[in-house]
């Protein structure tokens, strides 16, 4: 019988020597533990061919659990955790990712979507509880200042609404996402694509800072891990099955942001996108996304993010309307006999009822009702408009 | 037996007595023909109270074939021409109006549905030709800058590829699609909410003289006929029901291009709603349509415009997708060597083997290829990258 330590041990070598994501290693540790599969692969083993190529060229680099033990105290070193699925705090939603299957052009990085084999942690909440009621809000680097406001309105939204906020560490609207949800005092959570020690990018570090000291910081990669970029992509998954939905809010044709939005789509789990102005490159995604799959749904602002997240009877957002006019109440003839009304001067009774198409009697009781809301008054010449700044007619 | 010209006066006197669209009017002309219409509601049998006191509060004003007739000749002096059914340019998709059933908030206008009884036209196409390949194009009066621009590429881009635009006679959106067609040298036709001779808004007349010029003016009211508010959400079924296909481009939460836009999707007909910045208040109710009807369609230009009204094989839009770049070739394994190349210096091969995870041999297939596609260089100090302007890590 192994220890726990063991086990764990077993994990990070298993993330070291294959990429995290494997399915073919993720489905060993099913079927045998890790140390076990762990010892399969190290003996050549291993089920296809290109592991086994994998496996032998990091193991020139070193001896995996001599890695492994050397990544665990540099953890305690870095006052983070390892956190693995015999943790109370693993988030179960991660499960989901052993049924994934992507549509269509995502087919080939099929590979990548096992459920991590451990984390890396950083900051106190516990990783599960965290995770809960959170969103991922993702999108490009080189966001506009309208991508960066949208975002940092819905941290903010969210955050200030009790849900957690989980994104990436980039710059753009990862960055604006977790700066939104720390003003608002919220949960913010941010999985990176290396080591927990290597802030990427450095210019974010300080936000790394701030994020830890309230929130999580989170990575399947080992501390020293470099930010390689098939990583960002690997790591994208974590986002879109960590989270209770995910909301695109800037992204260009082919990009990071708009495969976690596949990912989130294929879980699948609420996937939504913000719109902009269709003159902006950094929105072509979000509005492909939208052509593209049916289910993914446009949002405008953190009311429908929660309409779509939200436990039902919980999060509601209100109908989207214009400002209440006085004619709202109105019935057809009172509105025919109001846009009868001369723009200038007063009408008799008769004449207005011909305009109006109604006849002399309901034309009369309409009268009074449009009087009472001081719409129009009784004159020497008849009736006529209260004069108001709106203009009457309307076109399109 | 009545004479084409008994009919049409008919027609011309039933318009006047009640609004068009009015349902009853136009049953009573489908069953007895229009003249035997005309006397059944003169004799005061009208099929309900509302239209019997509608036609004795108009009859007051003056005689109806009077007033038709009067209508005719100012027909002809203004150069325009009514066109009934009898007609051969009348427009066959009308028809569709009749089975009209429109959805939740719009039930209560359900009588304003039923097709025109006539039309007065200025302009020397016939108006089905002119219809048979248009799209309307709609939307907010106070338009922005950029709902301006979108209208007037869209209107450009449906001119030049031979299409018809249609669409009001309003300030912003209206006047931009029209200006753009015209500036294509393409079809336009503006449907107005009253007589022919009277422009409105006036700052439009220049325009609406320039339409005539190359395409039509369109009402379904005679010559001196007011622009009352009513008429506008009346005239915007022929909008939706003369045309293949509408897009909305700007519109508030409750306006009159959303209005059209509920009349297309319940025709049905191709309906297109173009995004926008979500902090513009018109952009609101383009919004609305594509979370509300999940058969309004997110367009981002004519491309999109004709992959929905184009006939098969005609009009396809190219898929959105960012520029080609030298590594979008590669397979996994190639672009594993890439991505473990250091940014710096040279690298012997074992160590790059190592750090990408794949094996020595195929290590050395894959760098002869990059060094074919120039993005590694083999020095003496082993492979270095070649440098580029890109950076090579992505996030998000």
């Amino acid at each position: 019988m192994s220890t726990r330590e063991e086990r764990t041990l077993a994990r990070i070598a298993l993330t070291w020597l294959a990429e995290p994501g494997t399915r073919s290693v993720a489905r060993l540790v099913d079927r045998l533990g890790s140390v076990a599969a762990l010892d399969l692969l190290l003996d050549g083993r291993a089920p296809d061919e290109k592991l086994r190529a994998s496996i032998a060229a990091r193991s020139a680099d070193g001896d995996p659990r001599a890695v492994a033990y050397d990544a665990m105290a540099r953890t305690d070193r870095l006052g983070a955790r390892i956190v693995t699925p015999e943790d109370a705090e693993w988030p179960p939603g991660l499960a989901d990712l052993r049924e994934l299957r992507l549509p269509g052009a995502y087919r080939k990085v099929d590979t990548e979507t096992a459920p991590p084999l451990c984390f890396w942690v950083r900051g106190s909440w516990p990783l599960a509880e965290a995770l809960d009621r959170s969103v991922a809000v993702v999108g490009a680097r080189a966001a506009t200042g309208y991508g960066t406001h949208i975002a940092t309105e819905l941290g903010y939204g969210l955050g200030d609404r009790g849900w957690t906020v989980v994104s990436g560490g980039a710059f753009g609207i990862d960055a604006a996402a977790h700066r939104g949800a720390l003003t608002a005092g919220g949960l913010t959570v941010a999985v990176l694509a290396c080591g927990l020690d290597r802030p990427y990018p450095m210019g974010n570090a300080a936000l790394f800072d701030r994020i830890a000291d309230t929130g999580l910081l989170v990575s399947e990669w080992m501390p020293g891990a470099e930010p390689l970029r098939p990583r960002f992509l690997i790591r994208n998954r974590v986002i879109a099955a960590g989270t209770v939905g995910t909301v695109v809010v800037e992204a260009s044709a082919r990009s990071g942001a708009t495969q976690t939005g596949h990912r989130a789509l294929a879980m699948p789990r609420p996937t939504m996108a913000v719109p902009g102005p269709v003159t902006s490159a950094m929105s072509v995604g979000t509005h492909e996304l939208l052509r593209d799959y049916p289910k993914a749904r446009l949002v405008t602002g953190v009311a429908h993010v929660l309409e779509e997240v939200g436990r039902i009877g919980d999060d509601l957002a209100p109908p989207a309307r214009g400002p209440d006019r006085p004619t709202d109440a109105l019935d057809d003839d009172a509105r025919s006999v109001l846009e009868a009304m001369p723009r200038r001067g007063g009408v008799g009774v008769e004449r207005l009822a011909a305009r109006a198409g109604v006849d002399v009697r309901t034309t009369l009781r309409k009268l009074s009702l449009l009087e009472e809301l001081t719409l129009v008054v009784r004159r020497d010449d008849g009736y006529a408009l209260v004069s108001t700044p709106r203009p009457r007619r309307a076109t399109t």
